[in-house]
C-alpha cells in the first residue's frame, strides 16, 4: 500500500460549483494571462501576506531558511504524536486528532489531489496486554463505515511480523525484506504475473522464492487460517510469523466477541508501506461495485487511485511499538496501535450520496429569521433578534433596513431555515409574532412571551 | 494596539507538569548537553520526518526552497479568508474559524510565547446596510466573555477614519499617519508624556500637533462623545472624521438595542496597528484588578505583556473593506467586518480558575468502565464494552487479561468517569451487573437487560 492516505482532497470547503470555478482558474494559470497569474496562485506564496500587517510584517514565517535549520511541513499525524508522547514523557494516552497535512506532491486539482489535506487519526498508547487495544481500533473503524452507511466494505490485516517471517522462510534475503514488501504491496493493482515479473526481473528475486511468496499471498481466511499457517511445516520455523499468528489468533478472539468478524479477513497479501510499523496492520476498502462516484473513484488512495481502480481504500493503520523510542533519548519505548481515516475521501462520498439523492441539506443550524414585511422595523427586528439570542436560539436577521419579505423567506428556503419570525406594525401594537414554518408556509400568531419556548418545541428534531 | 493577538500560547495541550518538564527542557537545551540537544528542540526539524516513511519520504514537504518561489507560514487567518473569498467569488458569508497561525517571534516558553499558537476568527462578509454587521461582532464578543465569567471587562471601539480625521486637523502630514498611528497605540503602556515624546523627537511631530492629538486621545465615552465631536470646531472639518462619527453614533444605537452599552466604550486611543482596517476597530480588555494569575498576565497581549501592565487584550477586530479587492483581478471588494477571540489567552484564564478553585475538572467523556472484580473476566468486560457501546454509552475497559479492581476504581477516581459497572462470577449467574456510583461508593445490581436504560438515566447531567 502506498503510504499517502486517501483523503488528500479538500472538498469540504468546495461546492460543486466553487469546484468548477477552481478548474477554470487553474486551467486560466496554466495557458498565460500574465494579469492574473499571480492573483490565482493556489499556494499561500508570500506576496499574499506582505503589505497587509504594517510594522509586524517581520514576524510573518518565511519558510526559505531558518537560520541554516532544515524545516519540512507536518507528513502525517503519527509522528508528531509520537514525538509528543518521548517529549512530554507521555506513557499512556488515548486521543484522536482531525488537523491538516501536507505532501510535496504533484497537486491534481481536478482529481482532487492536493498539497495539503486532513487527516483523522485516533491512536491507543501504552503498555496493555497484547490485541486488546488492536481490536478497539478495528471496532472503531467497523462502526464509522457502518454508521455512515458508505456501502459494504472489508477490513483487511496482516501482520508485519507474518510477513516478515514468510519473506524469511521463502528464502528472500534479509536486505531486501523491504523492497520486496513494497512489491507486494502492489498485489491490489496489479496481477499475480506482473508482481512476481518485478521480483524476479527487477529486484533479483529467485524464482523459487518468488512462488513460494506467490503461494501465501494468496491466502485470505479468518482465526482458521492463522491456526493453519501455525501447523504449516515452513511458516511455523519462523519465530517471528509464530509470534504474529499467535498474536492473530488472539485479535480475531476479541474481534468475535466486537461481533465485527463479518468485516474483517486476515489477509496475507496486505502489506502497508510504512517503515515504522511493527506489528498488526489493517486497511479497511468500499467493497461496493454499484455506481461509484467518478470524483470519489479518482481521488484519494494514492498511486491506486491514478490507476483509476474504482474501489478504494477508506482508512488504515497499525502498531508502531518503536516510533515513540526514536525520540526519547534513553529509547524509552511507547507501544502504540492507531488508524487514520480518509476523512475527506469519507466526505467526499457523503456528498456525493446527498447529491444523488433528493434530499435538501442544511447549509445552517439557524433555528429563526426574525424577518419583517414591512420598513422601519430594523431596530425592532434587532430587538428581538438578541432577545433570542440571549434565550439561546440560534436567530439571524438580514442586514439591511429595508430588506423585502421575499427576500427574507427566500434566504430560507435556500439555506433550509425552518422557521421565520415576521414582525409588523399590527404584531408590535398586539404584542405577538408571526411565525412563519418555511416548508408549508402555515402562519400562526405566537405572543411575545411565549415565542422562545414555541421555538424551542418546533425545532427540537430540527 | 500591537497587530500580534493576545493568543500566542499553546496552553490546552500542556497540564501543569509538562508545561513544568517543557521549562525545564528548554533550560537543559540552552545549557548544552549535547546528547540531548535534537531530542529536544521545539520545532519540527527535518530530522524529525526522515527515516520513518520508507519510499514515500519523497514526499517531505521540504520548506527551503519550492523551485524559487517565496512562501511563508498563515500568519494570521483574516488575509486567508480574504483570499478565499476572492478566489471563490464568494460575495456573502459569515463564518468562524479556529485554526493554528505562525510567527517569526523569538520563542520564550516560560512566558508562554510559542511560534505556532491558535486563532478564533469570527467573520461576516457582504455588502449590507452600515454598522449592522459590526454591531453584531459586538454583541458576540460581549457574549463570550459574560459567558465565559472571566471577569469584568471592556470593550474599546475607535474608527480608523476618525483616527485619520484626527490626525489631518492636528496638522500630521500624510506619509506621518501611520508611524504616528503606532505611537499612539502605546497609549495604554506609555504615559502621554513618553507618547508625546517619541512623536515629537523620534518621529518629527510639531509640538503644536502633538499637543492637539493629546488633547483627543484622552477622550472616552459613548454615542454623547460621538455627537460632540461631530459639533467639534476642529474635527468637523474633516469628512473622513465625520463619516466615521456618524457610524459610530449608528452603531451604538444598535449596540443599545443589543443591550452591550455597560461595556463598551468609544475610546480615541484606539489605534490597531494593522494596516488593513478601514472603518470600525475595537479591542476588549480585562479589567479585573484582582490577583490575575501570573501565567496569564505574562502570555499573550504582544509587547504589553513583556512589559509586564496585569490587564490584557483578549478580543480585538475591525472592518477591513479593502483586503478582498486586492486578491481580485478586477480589485472587487467585499466589505468585511470581523473579530479574532484570544482563545489561548482565555483557555489558560479559565485552566487558572478551575485550578484555583475546588472543582475537579474531568479529563473525559466517559461514563461507564466496565471492570471485574476476579481473575478470568477479560472476554466478559469486552462482550459487556461493546455492548454499551453499541448502545451509544461511553464506555472504558482496562487494556490488561486481569486488572486489579482498585486501579480500575482509582483510575475513574483520577479521570472523573461517574459510573463502574462490575461483573463478577456471581453477578453473571444472575444475570446482573454491579453498577457502583464513583463518588458515594454505592453500589446497586441492575439487571443485564435494564442496565443502558440506568447508566442513561444517572449521566443524563454529568
Amino acid at each position: 500500500m502506498p503510504a499517502r492516505l486517501p483523503s488528500d482532497r479538500v472538498a469540504h470547503h468546495f461546492s460543486p460549483i466553487d469546484e468548477e470555478v477552481a478548474k477554470l482558474l487553474e486551467l486560466k494559470v496554466q495557458l498565460g494571462g500574465d494579469e492574473s497569474r499571480h492573483q490565482f496562485t493556489l499556494k499561500t506564496a508570500k506576496e499574499t501576506l506582505t503589505g497587509k500587517y504594517g510594522e509586524d510584517s517581520k514576524l510573518i514565517y518565511d519558510l526559505k531558511d531558518q537560520g541554516g535549520e532544515l524545516l519540512s511541513l507536518r507528513y502525517d499525524l503519527t509522528v508528531p504524536f509520537a514525538r509528543y508522547l518521548a517529549m512530554n514523557k507521555v506513557t499512556n494516552i488515548k486521543r484522536y486528532h482531525i488537523a491538516k497535512v501536507y505532501r510535496r506532491d504533484n497537486p491534481a486539482m481536478t482529481r482532487g489531489r492536493y498539497r495539503e489535506f486532513y487527516q483523522c487519526d485516533f491512536d491507543i498508547a501504552g503498555q496493555y496486554d497484547p490485541m486488546i487495544p488492536d481490536a478497539e481500533c478495528l471496532k472503531i473503524v467497523h462502526e464509522i463505515l457502518s454508521e455512515l452507511e458508505l456501502g459494504d466494505f472489508r477490513i483487511k490485516v496482516n501482520d508485519r511480523r507474518i510477513l516478515d517471517g514468510m519473506f524469511a522462510v521463502c528464502g528472500v534475503p534479509d536486505d531486501k525484506f523491504r523492497t520486496i514488501c513494497s512489491t507486494v504491496d502492489k498485489l491490489d493493482k496489479m496481477s499475480w504475473e506482473d508482481v512476481r515479473s518485478e521480483m524476479v526481473k527487477e529486484k533479483g528475486l529467485s524464482e523459487e522464492a518468488a512462488d513460494q511468496i506467490g503461494q501465501y499471498v494468496s491466502l485470505q481466511g479468518g482465526m482458521d487460517l492463522a491456526e493453519r499457517l501455525l501447523q504449516d511445516a515452513k511458516m511455523s520455523q519462523s519465530k517471528q510469523a509464530c509470534a504474529g499468528l499467535t498474536d492473530m489468533k488472539q485479535l480475531f478472539s476479541y474481534l468475535q466477541l466486537f461481533q465485527v468478524t463479518d468485516k474483517v479477513v486476515f489477509d496475507l497479501s496486505l502489506a502497508r508501506g510504512l517503515d515504522y510499523y511493527t506489528g498488526v496492520i489493517y486497511e479497511a476498502i468500499l467493497t461496493q461495485t454499484g455506481p461509484v462516484p467518478v470524483a470519489a473513484a479518482q481521488n484519494g488512495a494514492g498511486e491506486k487511485a491514478e490507476e483509476g481502480v474504482s474501489v478504494g481504500s477508506v482508512a488504515g493503520g497499525g502498531r508502531y511499538d518503536g516510533l515513540v523510542g526514536m525520540f526519547d533519548p534513553k529509547g524509552r519505548k511507547v507501544p502504540c496501535v492507531g488508524v487514520s481515516i480518509g476523512i475527506e475521501r469519507v466526505f467526499s462520498i457523503m456528498e456525493q450520496k446527498a447529491e444523488a439523492s433528493a434530499e435538501k441539506v442544511r447549509t445552517t443550524e439557524t433555528q429563526v429569521m426574525v424577518a419583517s414585511a414591512q420598513k422601519n422595523l430594523l431596530e425592532e427586528r434587532l430587538r428581538l433578534t438578541a432577545e433570542l439570542w440571549n434565550a439561546g436560539i440560534k436567530a439571524e436577521v438580514m442586514y439591511k433596513k429595508n430588506p423585502k419579505l421575499l427576500s427574507q423567506l427566500q434566504h430560507c428556503e435556500d439555506s433550509g431555515i425552518p422557521l421565520v419570525a415576521i414582525l409588523g406594525e399590527q404584531e408590535l401594537k398586539d404584542g405577538v409574532v408571526k411565525l412563519r414554518t418555511v416548508h408549508s408556509r402555515e402562519e400562526i400568531d405566537v405572543s411575545r412571551a411565549k415565542l422562545v419556548e414555541e421555538i424551542k418545541r418546533r425545532t427540537l428534531d430540527v
